[in-house]
């Protein structure tokens, strides 16, 4: 489901409009060989940023956004002749065009906060995506997401059913799918599952300072008196809520705030936080390398 | 040493100026038994704070800030005549009178930006004590600390010589300290140690989301790529760093933050949350209860 | 149109439920007065929060939240025994019952992130009250009202026709509304109108630092390249977006935002901001005096 | 005076670093040859950051920090061979090296909260500056600047004496100063001055949201309640306080804080907010264009 009257006007402003994503070792050169590369190809740069972690030895991340006219019947042609300047540097590399429209399946479960965030947000025009489908291992969510006319898919999950529903979840987003949003999913993907979207999941939770691990953090945050509550978006990997970190925030919280007031207040900062990170996702705005994120933000 | 003309100021405003504590099992009666208490003396009531955890069987506190015409003459028989309305309710209480200034020991080892911080709020008069001595472990600052007239004990710490280290330090502060704080100290305090300065000893130190555990936290925080960095200032308890906390906060970092720079970030929060913590100390605004404090900030 | 699952919980919850709300001139006896007539008519304290501007000669305010048996039957012999106690101490003073739920008429425009907040927070049940209607010049937002089954009015607005459309506003509201919410209204009311909701009409709108009065104030901050985007929510008076302030917020911008980023945060700050304000006031939480006000946040 | 062994350490780490800063009008082509320019004179690029306002008819900006092998010798080589590349596309531009440590005038009146955050980042080697003199209209601080054994000129002024005052600030600043900073300097600069330090005068006021301009602002915003406190740094011109924004930032307050405690407020978030700037400034990351800035934070 695309939000119409945004998209067009997006895609209509943004026709030409490419983002070329690069990692690689850092060496002197790369910066003019890329931009001597999108001048002779007639390319006007729009923004670009990049970072290098270390002069000796570090790693060079960049990100450009740049018009070419005709970009859509020339795709092929510039990914072709970049790529033995790609080679030459031992780049991982990608160039999109920004009016592919990201697929966003969302993933929930019973709490509606993030979902209702990323609708509305989607609804406001300040997240552009493609909508395909939200699935859920509970029905409590049915009416909000149809209201929208949104694909709703109900697949319940138990230890014994969870590879099965696995396998009914990958199989309807096969081809479908860009980008798995995990709004306050509560079930925990297999590594295969985890494996086919690589980067490409997003994951919210709750976090405290310090750290409460184990069941009910927000009874034992109370219990110890916290005075900031947090919440940390992060791209899904095999190790429970261990991947890349994309966005953090926090709240300030005192002695007035009984456990339900703490759960308040991380619902607020879950959502705020779930919705930058994937507006940043759908804007090519994440390099991944290691187990850390650079995030070139607007 | 006190801040002369901060000091004299101060003491002249709170001459009859006195702060009632008080946590208690929360029932009716309370606030109307102590404040007609106060009333019946003569008090007129400056500020007063309070808080019920739970209406039903949950704790009561009150932070109390009074006028008495010709207080210091007449606490004796303030405290003698509140023991029975204390006593009824089964309070765990304190009288304290603002002017007695209190008697703060800074620890610190090779960092100075606590000290420092705490030092030129000392001397702005946002902080108001005497400041007795500096204990170190190190020799390194006690430049610093002399400049400012306030006597430098440089004690050696290492495992053989702890238990001597941490008698002479105890035998210096004999009754000539009210508030030890912590302000990067890195030697750990025995239970005796703690135990004789029970909810009277602040520390600060690092917090990030997610928590990092142990050794070279900065550097593993770096790797994770972490989007802020914060500090924790608590009470010390037998339990390493899982005191009450008394105040948190945090500042965000992104990739453009080498190591060297998330720690020049954690000192300046670090430096914010100790002074906060301090302060609300010394003017009697902390109430301690099982792990977890009530701060009645102003 | 209340939220039925919520609001019935609440009820429940709050059955017994009461808020006195305390405006004077300071001076000593006060507390004891209110708190004795609390105790002897068997009320429990839930929560209570005071505040004196200045020891002498200043204002003293106080809210109180209590629970008394039975408190629906009793609450004109509380009002009618509590009368003497204000009368004393030339109290400005009203107390409610929490399960009063109140009820709000939201006036809106064209822009919808406002109203959509607050529908949210009302359906998580984050703000409880009762939408008995919204009311716009224009007749864009009437769908996503009538989705929700609250009533819209559209009411068309021009310099001819503004007092006719205020008088049919005020008709419809007669006897119906505790609260008037301009989430983005982009009319400026009259004395008159203001004058019938005196403290009961809140409103939102940005602020910047500096100030920009006047016409398109964010291409003025663009021009300017303002580092920080605020809004403030504010009670209506008279004096145009000069009333007591009850709440501010702020987010900080840089050079990557263009005019349209700005808005876009300064929508996110507007919505944040309006619905903090609108919460306390549901829960009688902003005590005014003067041109300022007293929140006693949860 | 220079913090040695902090500079030392800088200058040998930074003896080859260069910063190129560039503003002109966008036209594709313009990093293409900036980066080959430089690969050609055998540079590695440390960091690089540009921003462009529009990509039709916009404004483009960049700062790059570059190593080169034997920098100092051949500067002026570089700055040459640059000139005709610049003067193609119609650049405002300059090339910095690191360690040609920038000389700082203080200037102060009698206040010393931002006077003394300065020197202590200066101190912790925060600030990399050459701290050539404090100037101050009153006495009062020379105690404190010459601890540091930093020159400290006391300069008086009257409305007779101003043009007076100033000549001899220009002439003991001639030629051994970079930077001007006001840190609190409660004397309004002449045109002339100003003149002679364009966008190398760097200043502190308060802000607040809404702004209460003229006298007594602390007063006023009390007397409004506000719940926000800023401040804001920016370059000086003729326009009093209207000057391009380096930096802003706020804390949060509430009805807790009586008049001192909001001027305490706020002379902490001035001295935060001007050793912010000041520190961009040294580390030449402020672009002027307008009445604008762009910032490439680190």
């Amino acid at each position: 489901m695309i939000n119409a009257s945004v998209t067009e006007k997006f895609m209509q402003q943004n026709r030409n409009r490419a983002r070329l994503l690069v990692s690689c070792p850092d060496q002197p050169g790369i910066v003019a060989s890329i931009s001597k590369f999108l001048f002779d190809h007639g390319a006007n740069i729009i923004t670009s940023d990049q970072h290098t972690t270390d002069p000796e030895g570090g790693m060079f991340f960049m990100r450009v956004e740049f018009d070419l006219p005709d970009l859509e019947a020339r795709e092929q042609e510039i990914v072709r002749e970049f790529a033995p300047v790609a080679s030459k540097y031992s780049m991982d590399w990608r160039i999109s065009r920004a009016n592919q429209i990201k697929r966003v399946a969302i993933f929930v479960s019973k709490e509606d906060h993030c979902l209702v965030e990323l609708l509305w947000q989607w609804r406001a025009g300040d997240l552009v995506a493609d909508l395909v489908m939200v699935v859920s291992n509970h029905p409590d969510l049915q009416d909000i997401v149809e209201q929208w006319n949104i694909p709703f898919y109900h697949i319940p999950v138990t230890a014994e059913t969870k590879a099965d529903a696995e396998r009914k979840q990958l199989e309807l987003m096969k081809d479908q799918v860009d980008l798995v949003v995990l709004a306050r999913y509560m079930q925990i993907l297999s590594p295969a599952f985890v494996d086919a979207y690589r980067h490409r999941i997003i994951n919210i939770h709750h976090s405290f300072l310090p750290a409460f691990v184990g069941a009910k953090p927000y009874e034992r945050a109370y219990e110890r008196g916290v005075k900031i509550i947090g919440a940390t978006s992060h791209y899904v990997t095999e190790d429970l809520d261990q991947g890349p970190i994309i966005e953090q925030d926090v709240q300030r919280v005192d002695h007035h705030y009984d456990i339900g007031g703490l759960k308040r207040v991380g619902r607020y900062v879950e959502r705020t936080v779930l919705a930058r990170a994937v507006n940043w996702h759908l804007e090519d705005r994440i390099l991944v390398h290691g187990n850390k994120t650079v995030v070139f933000k607007k």
